[in-house]
């Protein structure tokens, strides 16, 4: 039996271990100091009572012999379908009705579209970036080539002139920068995709962020997208689902002919038994009038946070991507400090726990990102801390 | 963008549409038949109160700022991975921790496990068989060896003499024959696969089915069975979890010194986010003295389907497999008849529908698979019809 030898050449990531690990050693030396977490990626507000309660009479229905479900469509219900083509148009996006796949998460449908492709395509990662991208392609032994997200792009890289890629990988609001493209700069993506005969793998997981009308939170809103693009997303920072698990996927029947859509529902068919019963009729609930009234409750504290970190760097002269339309804020290292000396710095003297931009690539060397993911009262005394450093530098 | 062109070979099934559009005819003909369902595969009574119990204390932790759970492991959590090791003690099985991996099926991970493994491996499958060992293989374009199951054999191929295969698929208690190894036939498997080099990845999904203590129910109580097979088992026939979603997958350390744990570990942690919080309560409970009490209760009814099913086969003379230790019979067709012939017959003649057995591969041709799974008097009646069918042909 011969295993796949292209797992060999991943990479280790340390990242977060030795985040963790020096985290626990700052503790123990000075357990008298209270540590603030900016460095964490996870949502911090419990579900919602709409999503609870719908989760509380689907385990009724299950513990019922008349209402029980057992095995249903892979590809997901159509009351959740349906909700989620409603809520696409209000985005001014019509999606038909076999476009929407639900799933556990976007992560998974992030690395197991993957499936659909030949090994022998070059991949179009930017960097700095979330390193399943990377990962999941150097798994299946891909080319991959990196576009640059600088400081001078504002993090948004424009299409490459001289590259042909065939699977891009995009994300806005983007993770870890927080950067989102507007509809002019994602429109010339879909234009090179189109040309190149490029696939764009579009992940939207911060897509409900965006407040901004000018900025798109489809792809599908640029038009001939759908003759290039699947789009992936979540309901993790939406709605609080990051330990419930349902994200979607939209695989258009303009892609290909129709083409892609049938694989995937061949993969899914194939390889996937659909999201549990009870987990969709909760993600349906969501889309409702008073579910989308509870998520916006929650969306609304993330983002004022966002907008107190945003408004004490903007103070402090610091240069940032993030804070508006998303809850990442991607920060310039103050002094022409490298990320991790920074990193060492802000726990050392501040308490304060963010994420080393270099984790995410090349690029993100001398940056820094903080989250808004945190506690109100924490946010702030974390953003006060990392003043008062500053000041002392 | 090129696509997986192995995705063309990939034979459509008919099998359940073709059944479903014929059961539909007959309802629209005959509106007075009342049609008994033994075709289904999905379990019919509804989640246990211990189960019930955990989603709804569960779903009220998810609700609250103080116990809600956000990103798990993705490999699961400790509490339910102790659980299954214990569950394992009791069948006189001892696993390592980190051997266990939670997951959202065990048709997922026997698709993605392929994950692991080089494209040039020779597959060997059973005919008759799941359909998934198979189709999951020609889309990654392996070449696929099958293994005859056949009356004779009693629908429990022993290892071929002169092939060698690299990856081997078992069902035991087999879908669709209902068969089950016994130690010495599963033993010459484990000795077929340490000698060519094999490993086995062995579905123990119906075990749970097994009562008579000489049968086997995890490959583990097999000498050797670590250094070359992996375990992939599901609450869905154990415990009703069809809608709900729980399997778990046992990759031994033993087996290639811990690097295929390592790399299932790695596309575990890339490609998933782990099983929702509430369905790995929901699964630990099924664990506890009283979640086995329980759902033993709801086991024993189908057991005893099966029972009365097996006992009417035996008194008209049919020959079959399965009925004991598995929700499946797998019975031949009367006067040589072949399995769509049968299939028409008996719903036209007795208005009960099974699954022609051809549908699972060549040599299931001439055999029909009757599931436990429905109501007890739908069962008997099913049978009593049955039986008059046969007296008249």
């Amino acid at each position: 039996m011969r295993i796949n030898t292209h797992y060999q050449d991943l990479e280790d990531s340390y990242l977060f271990s030795t985040i963790a690990k020096k985290v626990a050693q700052q503790s123990a030396e000075h357990p008298e100091q209270k540590i603030i977490r900016l460095g964490i990626g996870d949502v911090t507000l419990p579900l919602c009572p709409a999503v609870t309660d719908a989760l509380h009479a689907a385990v009724d229905e299950m513990g019922n012999k008349e209402t029980f479900h057992g095995y249903g469509p892979e590809q997901g219900y159509d009351f959740l379908r349906e909700g989620i083509r409603g809520y696409y148009v209000q985005k001014g996006v019509v999606l038909e009705a076999g476009e929407v796949f639900i799933s556990d998460g976007a992560k998974s449908d992030l690395g197991n579209i993957l499936d659909l492709f030949d090994r022998d395509n070059t991949v179009l990662v930017p960097d700095p970036v979330y390193p399943v991208y990377v990962d999941t392609n150097v798994m299946a032994g891909r080319k991959i080539l990196y576009c640059d997200a600088t400081e001078q792009n504002g993090f948004l890289p424009p299409p490459p002139q001289e590259v042909e890629a065939d699977i891009i990988y995009l994300c806005s609001p983007n993770n870890p920068t927080g950067a989102a493209y507007n509809r002019e700069q994602l429109g010339a993506w879909v234009a090179y995709a189109r040309a190149v005969g490029a696939v764009i793998l579009y992940d939207a997981a911060y897509e409900a962020f965006i407040q901004d009308e000018s900025l798109p939170r489809s792809i599908y809103e640029i038009e001939g997208a759908k003759q290039c693009a699947i789009e992936f997303c979540s309901l993790s920072k939406t709605a609080g689902f990051t330990g419930l698990r349902c994200g979607y996927t939209v695989v258009p029947l303009a892609l290909c002919g129709g083409r892609l859509n049938a694989m995937w529902l061949r993969r899914q068919t194939t390889k996937f038994n659909g999201v549990p019963y009870i987990v969709q009729r909760a993600a349906a609930a969501v889309f409702t009038p008073e579910g989308l009234r509870q998520i916006e409750e929650n969306l609304g504290y993330y983002r004022e946070n966002a907008r107190i970190m945003a408004q004490a760097l903007r103070e402090m002269g610091v240069w940032f991507t993030g804070g508006e339309s998303s809850p990442y804020i991607f920060m310039k290292c103050p002094g022409g400090m490298d990320s991790w000396q920074y990193f060492d710095l802000l726990l050392k003297q501040a308490g304060v726990v963010g994420t080393p931009g270099e984790g995410f690539g090349k690029n993100g060397a001398g940056f820094f990102r903080l989250t808004a993911f945190g506690e109100r009262e924490a946010t702030k005394e974390a953003m006060a801390r990392i003043r008062a450093l500053h000041e002392k530098l």
